[in-house]
């Protein structure tokens, strides 16, 4: 069997869930190289998964020639900078999201990608929830017919740190722009109008940082259909990710998962099973189906599920919705 | 057993609706008199129901001293008039929605209530939903917290015919309208910003009618909370009524009804029954409701659950949303 | 509109529920005649719903040209009597399940009944539940194939009170007695082998009054099916009714009713609607249909959709329950 | 990190499952031998895993120092001669069900178990199901109260060859023994008394190879709870696994699982996903756990889920329940 060989830039958290990920679940991949500026902090994990090419410059793990692809799991301002030197080594690049926060460096990635003629994917990871793919084959095989409205609720359990929230480029950039690329992912078309409305509701520290912790977006595509998204910074129940498609033909949407199908009666109220709390419960095989989709593609020519330009356009979106909500008024996208 | 002498103005589809569900199932209700231009046409349905004081002219239904309080279920247009009617006769008014399209003879009929110091309700029947009930009564007792986000979809299953939609006064006011008191309901506050946006996606007709079939508007309400609602005039698996509220401690949402309960499980997907078709089948309680809260609040003192204002509020919505079509911006309301 | 005129006689909670929903629902039915031996506590009640001939002898009634058919509501050791008394005077009858406790006496009803070719159904309102009977519709049209197993859970809210335990007759006649009808209703076929099994877990004074409180019995049926049935006299949830019928070619079950479709989801585990307490919550509509498909029996030669074979098997089946429950073996019953 | 180094003997299917599983995901065990009397069928297979240590005898993998536990997933009638071996090898082992379906064989093991002081662990897999095990933490911790009814609904989605059926030992002993366990899991209690129906009615050449497609079993229980079991060998809608606890003071269900939460509304009925073929699909997660429980009883001293016992018993019951419906009637059982 043909496996791509694999070398992983970046071992916080992410990176290391996709180490994990790749080793164990995905049989036509091996990892053989890991880079991370404090790769020292590393090298005990690095064992347990047999991986001894170890460089705490990324360049040295691109300039190997038994790498056919990278997955760029550094911090967001280093993504272009490693895309690019990828890109001209010519390997195959899995980059995670969003590509850079400045939409002029995400096109100098694109061009190295096109003048390089390498594939790139990008790491959205929730197209391949069981639950959202289940919907979006939906639309894909017509029993929805066209969509007219779509619906995406994304809650998370609890904000994050104050700190964060400060350095993170807002609610749009940082948390719904998964959202974005959720609703061109289940519309099947490009947004061509953002209104953003926010608020802070959760917590005024979120507000004296500059951002809202509350957010509700209307997207206007180029297909005609109207979406909107929900985001809240928490949701004490748990990780709230809900979707709905409504179309000429049917509507279809998906609730949230639970870990069993137990119901209880008793005196007091029937009740089920608690949400996900966390996003690794609720995504496990979306990341690891996400590399699937890679794999296939680099090794078997399969379509890109998430392009570069899918990519860019969830940035320019947020960026749109910052726009709407701080000058009060719709933002409109050539696409 | 003191019972509510009641007089019904207008006999057509809606009144006849009211007088079958007075008689049937509001014990402390009694029909005594109808009223109608076109009286003759109901006399053989009224003597099936033992009425016997039938006029054409509501003045003389209004004049008799054994009303003690009338429905108003004439068209639109003469809503006002036969209200200001029945307040100067010191008649309890229960009066079907939109009070008036105009807003300043809405005035006049408050100041006419006003002024006779009678009760009046407005006929917002979805308030009486055993669903929406449900969700409204999370929000009162705190299990939900302070409101955040208010979701409602409301969509129909088939459109009206062109001629109706010309005379309609556009989707907000002929439609939305339930939705924009529902959100009020709901998140208990008033609405002090709105934005609409709408498309035509299921007949070209319509829009050439200058109306939209589709519709998303999202409310910012005086407690914070932001809202969205969405409308679609076809929903071609049945009358989709759904609400959620999500808040500070928790989340909410009611589902559509279905007929049983009854689960199929084939060599096909597993099934259910379908969601009912028809306002009357979703709405049948809450029509009946409606009226003993009604009957409670004149015979007993009890609390107004809709009143003149909630009655003038929807109307401002929707024209606030309507202008927010046009003029393509966010519209803000003083309450 | 033709109507039947209908006697009611026994006017205990039963007599009364049957009254009030034939005045309020059943279009076609028109109360004109009550007989109850203590009718002097009836009259108040009576007069409310404009009903004026009322007699202490129920013989009285029956001699009435004006009734059209009688429904038998009083104590079951005199539903024989006053069967065979309607029978003779050619009147349709409706007779409250079970027809007699002996099964001789039940075979003079019979008897009687065919002499006289009258009309005569017995009282299992539980087939005209909506959730079985869209069970049962799918066993007649033929979706769930051949039947091969039956699953039947009824359990009530709480055990009645001692007192009437030792006069019941015992769980099989008194409460399993529904779900003997419900099964053979379900599967289309007739029961040729009962094996049952009970236990005092609810309460020891029911075991002290030589009753089971606790009961699983299993069926066979002459088509090949095997049912089960189980009974507890206390569920602390609520009313627990449930069906469910395997076929050749699918399955199908049905849930427990809930009166909203609320979700709630908090901190605390997700949680619904509690199901009905009270038996007349559940069988609502089950007990306004019955006289629906009565009235259509009687007036448009309707099929008998519970005829009098139907009340002698139910009675049968519970006889030969005990049996076994006492030999502590299958009982064979001839068909 | 201390690792659990296990031999595995027997490379079929289930074998090979579990050699897979072991692997990947219980991060404290370690397969370090295979023995299979048909070993090189399995070599590439075992390059694969990087396993080395290949032997057709199982007695040399016994022999090994190096392995603490074994799994044996041999035939059925090797179970208890490579179980023996292996006590005397003073190895912990894992047996799949059944240990033998000769009781006095079973307790030979049992006695071989004792004298070498070994840690014995049952292939009861089911135990370990999300579902399954979410309702018996609800009978543990007591919050459904004296368990009083117990139901446990298990079909498959297709039978076997009638060549299989033929040697299969009956459904009793090939099928329905899960469900012994099950229930004698679910109720936390031993089964004192038998009765058991069956039919043909599936395939009429399952009759002819002495053997039922469709049975129904009532158990009595020492804590007094009545319990029903029903097969099926035909579920054409997939592989049904339910079971349902009612008790002194609530009753738990789990449905069956379903691979999304995706509900779809069209002109048609409601539809949702199919639930699993397939019994791997079903149990992928259990199968894992098991041997999670089994890691933890030997390393840690954790308590043994499912002893030797536990598998005695099964077979004693699934004796029982043949006879009993040989013989026409209930078989009681000393524990």
């Amino acid at each position: 069997m043909k496996k791509l060989r694999i070398g992983v830039i970046g071992t916080g958290r992410i990176g290391r869930l996709h180490v994990e990920n790749l080793t164990k679940f995905v049989s036509r991949a091996e990892v053989v190289a890991l880079a991370d500026i404090y790769i020292d902090q590393a090298r005990e994990w690095a064992s347990e998964y047999g991986i001894t090419n170890l460089y705490s410059d990324y360049r040295e793990l691109i300039a190997r020639d038994d790498v056919d692809a990278v997955i760029v799991a550094t911090s967001t301002d280093t993504h272009a900078e490693v895309s690019i030197a990828a890109a001209k080594a010519k390997k195959a690049i899995f980059c995670e999201k969003p590509i850079d926060s400045d939409i002029d460096r995400i096109h100098e990635v694109i061009a190295a990608v096109k003048e390089n003629g390498v594939p790139f994917q990008t790491g959205f990871n929730r197209r391949f929830d069981h639950n959202f793919r289940g919907v979006r084959k939906l639309v894909e095989d017509g029993t929805l017919g066209e969509p007219h409205i779509v619906r995406v609720s994304s809650r998370d359990p609890a904000p994050p740190p104050i700190s964060y929230v400060k350095v993170s480029g807002g609610l749009f950039s940082d948390m719904m722009i998964h959202d974005f690329d959720m609703v061109r992912y289940l519309a099947g078309s490009d947004v061509v109008e953002v209104t953003a409305h926010g608020a802070v509701l959760v917590d005024p520290a979120i507000g004296e940082a500059g951002d809202v912790d509350t957010a509700v977006v209307v997207l206007k595509m180029k297909n005609g259909a109207l979406c909107t998204i929900d985001n809240s910074r928490q949701a004490v129940y748990g990780y709230d990710q809900r979707v709905e498609v409504f179309g000429s033909k049917g509507m279809a949407y998906a609730l949230n998962d639970k870990p069993t199908t137990v119901e209880v009666f008793t005196e007091d109220a029937p009740r089920t099973d608690k949400i996900p709390h966390f996003f690794l419960d609720r995504y496990t095989g979306a990341f690891v189906d996400q590399f699937e989709a890679f794999v296939a593609m680099v090794l078997d020519g399969a379509p890109n599920p998430v392009d570069e330009i899918d990519g860019l356009r969830a940035v320019e979106i947020a960026k749109a919705a910052q726009q709407s909500l701080e000058e009060g008024r719709t933002v409109t996208l050539e696409v």
